[in-house]
């Protein structure tokens, strides 16, 4: 199989690949340079010109804009951290794959057809070493994601000369805290290291993936791809259609940011999604074939108890993570504890051996404004407490996942509850969407919680589409979801003063006041998107636009002021 | 002229038009009631169907959706409150015009192909008389309209029988305070009444209205009508192009929900756009002219001051007011103080025979993160205050506008500030917008900040549309910016618990719960789009959408969960 390798996204308008060398290693971090036009006044009669600096900022879409790379979708990205992977001599390469069910997938000769074609031997720890970006800070090493994301996450700052808190110890000891985390499996050298934590920049993730109902390889790969181009920090594929494993192969081999993925889904659909026939074998085989593909981290719905089914009547809407009702369902079903609970020690020793992270899933989260805060969720939440302490011990990186629908007034709570009760692990939140009552705007009913959520210490937002209670998202709709929570997440970064947020702001709005158009459309999470609405008023050269027309425009008014008191002040 | 009557909305899917009586006045409160399909369950074999009650909803659509009525754009609508103004007693229906301009106008031969039909002559107070909602109500006095705003606020509430602080009384004492308007020009009684108040539903304003380089009247027409169709519960309409007298004509007649203007905008464009050939004469003139159309609120940027006009080279984005600008910079050509200012008292003498309220605005709200909250923005906040209080003192009814551009953090001084500065007389924001660089997304980029200073305690917020900063909006881009604001405002309505917010929220729940689909698409606030995206997915018929498929719909397998756990609570 072949992918059109049209699906491929140009760099952005007006802007240039930057590379920033290490210091402690020789790392090269990617960043966009946004270049701007030269400010032209007229003084004095005189024409006045005034170069402006360009503006960086974090950049997400790997080697797809890298001038000097052509990515063939067919080959996959290249291995960035490969070598120093195998530098740290703490890993073996093996001779085959591990998973019962990876070794089938590969040896089915029917496959062929829509296989990615280059296939990896996959890398463990060596028996007895621990390899997880926690272990290493725990030990005061640094390593290169993390001088890799210090160097990202500071760039904004470094190029103006201001102090910034971010450096490589300073991102060794959060991890070191378990207060962040660089999701980093080895099988994934291919995606760039950025971290999640609250002292860092907000991030967001994406999902995409088919359901049984839709989409092909070639679709949810170009999901992928586009939702890097326009800012997610990270991407969950969330099939549960066909071919799940090969798609997933798709993706990762082209996916410059981490991905994660419910394994419960894949386990369900290899038992012909009869609940009642999911084993911790088939579910343990699914780990060790994900670990080995590449999957960074790994929602896991450990805090789902047997417990719980009995609180779910209570509510208005049940459960809605399909994750915690599958398990919910089991434990019903079988009259016991989940296998995710009781194995979870094993699955963390699984998950240390390839440094996935676990995302603890919030099986509980409420799905509706009715059932926010309730008794349910809050008592998931005090398990994924223990279970975050007890991937620790494994020197797993935890984050943990949160609501949901929550209306504003109760959206301090989960956030001060959340660190309380898991020991400050970074909040992962899907939204929370503040009201219900509008399917097909849900990206911004969530975007209005997730800016707020953001803001108080939530450290990744999880992006939510239009098409949200309505169908599975489409090209469009991942971009519209992901300009949607750039926002949040930029708006969140100002509120808590993150170092150099504003730069970006800043250069907006004396782009505006000086009517340079073109560096407006350049300097906007949507250039395409600006310049497409701006040209639809039909006037696009003056120093003013349809909104106002001439006579009108503030911004121009106001410099005539300016100049005006310019000339009284001289006098 | 006539204007093509097919833009006309029909009725909302599943929903009845329904009126409520009043119990003081022989009044009827058009309000919106969505039929809800019965619920069905099989139990024991046996087919169990409970019927669920209607949900009411605040409607801003008037006769519109009237079924008993047929609206003609070219009669204009119903005149509703004709006769409870005229019962009172205290106003005289005059001869001819006020206004030089308007009866120059009207006299023009040439425009009469562009002119609405029918003429009124215009309602004003009997000399003496003051006639103002906050005058009945510092009164002590009731009027049909407290009564009318009190059915409607409430109306969620009284069918379930939830206990709601709104009563008339309460109205018509949050009035007396200052701190909620009804804003009720007796020459627009086409207008349905509704209130603007921290304590009750938060509303939205939608802005319109040509610029010189686009949109006719019919154009304008249908986006009023468009507004109000989806929530919009004011509208402004802010023409700077051509015809403004008549377009305003033809809006206000159409408009079932109180208008607004800038008349300063009227007033440059009589002086063909030089600013420095406005006088007080050509905009009283003006205000008059507009008093006598039926326009509602006047925004009067009358706390820019000639000092304030050295502070604006401190910004990074000068004025971006409009009406702010215009007077600063007549304010340094002149060198003269505002006339605005100067002639406040005379103004409100003016805006109190008709009862048209003034909005007074923010000319230096800011416009860029880097601006905010500065010292021109706060120093224009407090002169605002003090024209309040001379405002108040001529009966007339107050509102004040606030910014803009302001990042998450800076939001609550804004509020805290205005309450105090401007003695609780309700708030009126722009956005605002949480961060610059989203231009094509500002709609989202304000919503967050409007939802978050609704919750606070802004009355109305004033939508921003998707082509903010970059051209007029179409009617595509008045829905988009309409639905984001609802949600802004249910947002903030839910979190400050307004009695019977919850009520659409938990139906939807519900109805997403048990999958009655159609009513999901009733709930919302936008049933086209929701089910336009729904059908994309291709399946509506089942148990779940194209989003998990059915083998991982949540809420199905959430349903199992309560059945096995109702069968081993019976055992």
């Amino acid at each position: 199989m072949k992918i059109d390798n049209n699906i491929v996204k140009d760099s952005y308008p007006g802007s240039e690949k930057v590379y920033i060398d290490g210091t402690l290693f020789p790392i090269k971090v990617g960043m966009r340079r946004i270049n701007l036009t030269d400010t032209v006044k007229i003084e004095n009669g005189k024409r006045v010109v005034t170069p402006n600096d360009p503006v960086y900022v974090y950049d997400t879409s790997g080697d797809f804009t890298n001038p000097n790379v052509v990515v063939n979708i067919n080959d996959g990205l290249h291995r960035l951290r490969e070598k120093w992977i195998v530098e740290r001599g703490d890993v073996e390469q093996l001779s085959d794959i591990t998973s019962q069910y990876g070794r089938a997938r590969r040896d089915n000769k029917e496959l062929d057809s829509i296989r990615f074609q280059h296939s990896y031997k996959p890398y463990r720890a060596l028996p007895g070493k621990p390899i997880t970006q926690l272990y290493y800070a725990r030990q005061g090493i640094i390593t290169a994601e993390m001088e890799y994301v210090a160097i990202r996450e500071n760039m904004m700052c470094q190029e103006k000369g201001i102090q910034s808190h971010i450096t490589p110890e300073f991102v060794r000891d959060e991890i070191a805290a378990g207060r962040a985390i660089i999701p980093a499996n080895i099988n994934h050298p291919e995606a760039e290291p950025m971290i999640i934590g609250r002292n860092f920049l907000v991030k967001i993730n994406t999902n995409i993936g088919n359901s049984s109902l839709s989409s092909g390889i070639a679709e949810e790969v170009e999901k992928a791809v586009w939702s890097c181009h326009w800012g997610g920090d990270t991407l969950m594929d969330l099939s549960t259609g066909n071919h799940i494993h090969e798609t997933r192969e798709w993706i990762i081999r082209n996916s410059p940011v981490p991905m994660g993925t419910v394994p419960i889904y894949q386990a369900l659909e290899k038992v012909n999604g009869h609940i009642e026939d999911l084993t911790w074998e088939i579910y343990r085989d699914t780990l060790i074939e994900q670990c080995e593909q590449g999957v960074d981290y790994f929602t896991i719905h450990a805090g789902v108890l047997q417990a719980h089914a009995q609180l779910v009547k209570d509510r208005l809407t049940g459960i809605v993570s399909r994750g915690g009702s599958i398990m919910t369902k089991w434990c019903v079903v079988h009259n016991q504890e989940s296998f995710l609970y009781t194995h979870f020690d094993e699955i963390c020793q699984i998950l240390a051996q390839y440094d996935v992270a676990v995302s603890l899933g919030d099986g509980m989260r409420p799905g509706s404004i009715h059932d926010a805060n309730d008794a349910a969720q809050f008592l998931e939440l005090d398990v994924l407490g223990e279970l975050t302490l007890k991937a620790w011990q494994h020197n797993v990186q935890v984050i943990i996942e949160g609501p949901g629908h929550v209306p504003m007034h109760k959206i301090a709570e989960n956030m001060s509850r959340q660190l309380k009760a898991c020991h400050e692990a970074p909040f992962y939140t899907l939204g929370p969407l503040t009201t219900d009552i509008a399917p097909a705007y849900d990206h911004i009913t969530s975007a209005i919680g997730a800016a707020q959520i953001a803001w108080q210490g939530t450290a990744m937002i999880c992006y939510v589409t239009p098409k949200e209670h309505l169908g599975l998202p489409n090209q469009e709709d991942v971009r519209n979801g992901v300009v949607s929570y750039k926002i949040a997440a930029h708006a969140a970064d100002l509120a808590k003063g993150h170092p150099g947020a504003y730069l970006r702001d800043d250069a907006m709005g004396k782009a505006r006041y000086e009517f340079r158009w073109k560096d407006q459309f350049n300097l906007s999470l949507d250039p395409e998107r600006a310049l497409q609405y701006y040209k639809e008023g039909g006037e696009y050269d003056g120093n003013y636009c349809t909104m106002c027309g001439p006579n009108f425009c503030a911004m121009r008014l106001s410099q005539d002021v300016v100049k005006c008191c310019d000339k009284e002040n001289n006098k």
